[in-house]
């Protein structure tokens, strides 16, 4: 397999209806060599923040020139560009609401932009609700296949960025938030793993955590614990079960630290 | 990849229990180069309209050559004939029962039909209550694999059709009926676009929609719109939130369409 | 394709989050020409016999060769080993806690057991939370690319295994339990289906079921029937509804089972 084949997929279509099936035959009836490969297809409904959050996550393990396509797409049919997006790495390709934005920053400064306008490289008939399948799948397609982005879309010099929640240090304390929930119910705050050795207190809601714990497992299941996440960053979980749930802790909810003098 | 090499799999076996993964291990030990992609696993329980109408929407999206294997079968282990409909583009497999048959007649009015007697393109031991593992995934194995479909069927003159709800048109009004609701909650009715532009009111329950828009993307987030959908038929919806959910309408529901006296 | 190259994932990892596509990142990346293909995703959260269940119900269905990854982890980041066990005609690789066991005593009474510690063939940092990415996902692309087990991991002589709920004979009846329910809603028991012929009654809560149907295929829909299921156990069932739900039945309830005297 030549590394440019795989086209990854993000989307908030869901998995009960054929949308996902139907433009994995879109790209397959352009490039039948193509490995097209999940990301996840259950991002909640129009929540770009999550998607782009996924992204960013999972983008790096695959190989270089993997082509990532990913569509939560509320403007779908309105004013927003399709756009392609060229780093050293990879190909990025989406609607131009920020869904790119978390991965693409996090790998490069200054990427290659272009707003897709080919109608050469579309399906023949646009619809206004579906580009998932009549754009964006047609035009992973052609890139996996070696046309060039230049060929789809003309050089445009800004995208749309989603704001990522920074934390806010006031001398020894950080006020941080949640910003993920996964599927076990772990909390993902946006504190950088990196913050982990100098963590003296955390506080959520009434809860508080006083070290940092290794890893999940721990001799008394119902006890409430921090840790680093492999997400690089600080997680907050209960060992065996699902802390979101227990907590009634919610993305966005507030979470302080109070580091070491040192 | 030669074109026939692609497998679509459309099912009501959900993804949480071994059965797809399952099927997909039959068809890997017949056919190694065999490329399986997934329509949907979710089609509810036993729901062949729901199955068929989504493989209708999908099947012609995938390269020339593509097997399209398809069961949502309550039947499974009766009398109900499995079979392989050929047409010029696609083979189509799965339960007599009407699944197949959106897609076939949307395709094909004479295709060949075959119904599958030969146990040597069968998995040795054949349960009564799992042919998507021990009939339809090695026979779509072999058809993918170059076998041709009147080595393991013998002819037959016909196949079950599922009822498509019609429109009644009386006049200036069309009686029309909901019948599909996507993910997103988006109505799918069963007006064909073609008449769009010659609505001029659309009644649903006591919900009154008196223009067509061009996409879901509103001014106003919570109003009730009606638009050409990607199915080919219109749809009503309501930007950035779940119609079905909102006005609590289902499948089969009655919408009442007036038209412009042109 | 060469048959090496299957890698099957079963995990508790759900299909929302981004995880099982950032493994499948982490394969492409080592092994180009993997063929990756999940069996499941949602066990139940940390519901190791459930994931052991379903991997010994599919292992068998794929080609020899095939890598099987099963990765249900409560103790990831703990004391536990990472294992891969070789037989003659599989590998698999999973954490040591049995989720390997039903389906590689199934197969083979003296497999080959390695226990993972060449950190060469993992990634770079290893995280305490998700060794699916970063040591088991790895381990199987190198293991599908050729790389020896012995030379990932060093030979152990154990591997913990799981208890499979044995029925207990007493004369004429045989004391059993629901062991798995699917996603139809059908119950299996621990009852082998070479049973069959001999039973005469079954006793389930308040339910007693005389003889064994053919099929889920009843003439009337409500009805309770038993019948030897794909799984190779019995099976209660209700033809065109959810037994688990209607008659209120979980995992590990108890069916009393009435033999002929013969």
């Amino acid at each position: 397999m030549k590394k440019g084949r795989i086209i990854t997929l993000l989307t908030d279509f869901g998995l009960k209806d054929h949308f996902v099936g139907t433009m994995k035959g879109v790209i397959y009836s352009i490039n039948p060599d193509a490995v097209i490969t999940d990301i996840t297809h259950e991002i909640s409904p129009q929540d770009i923040f999550e998607g782009s959050f996924n992204l960013y996550q999972s983008y790096k393990y695959f190989p270089h020139g993997t082509v990532h396509m990913a569509v939560v797409d509320p403007g779908v049919g309105g004013e927003r560009k399709c756009i392609i997006i060229k780093t050293d790495r990879y190909t990025y390709i989406g609607p131009d609401n920020g869904i790119l934005s978390l991965a693409v920053q996090d790998e490069c400064d200054k990427p290659d932009i272009y707003e897709i306008n080919n109608k050469k490289y579309l399906l023949e008939n646009v619809s206004n609700t579906f580009h998932g399948r009549d754009i964006f799948a047609p035009v992973s397609a052609h890139i996996s296949a070696g046309i060039e982005a230049g060929d789809i879309g003309k050089p445009v010099s800004e995208y749309n960025k989603i704001e990522f929640p920074k934390i806010e240090e006031e001398g020894a304390s950080l006020s941080a938030r949640i910003i993920f929930i996964d599927k076990f119910g772990n909390l993902i705050t946006n504190i950088d793993n990196s913050y982990v050795d100098r963590i003296e207190r955390i506080e959520l809601k009434d809860i508080v955590i006083n070290n940092i714990s290794a890893s999940y497992n721990q001799d008394s299941p119902d006890s409430v614990i921090a840790l680093p996440g492999s997400t690089n960053f600080l997680e907050i979980s209960i060992y065996m079960s699902n802390a979101a749930k227990v907590l009634g802790i919610k993305r966005d909810d507030k979470v302080s630290v109070y580091l070491n003098e040192k």
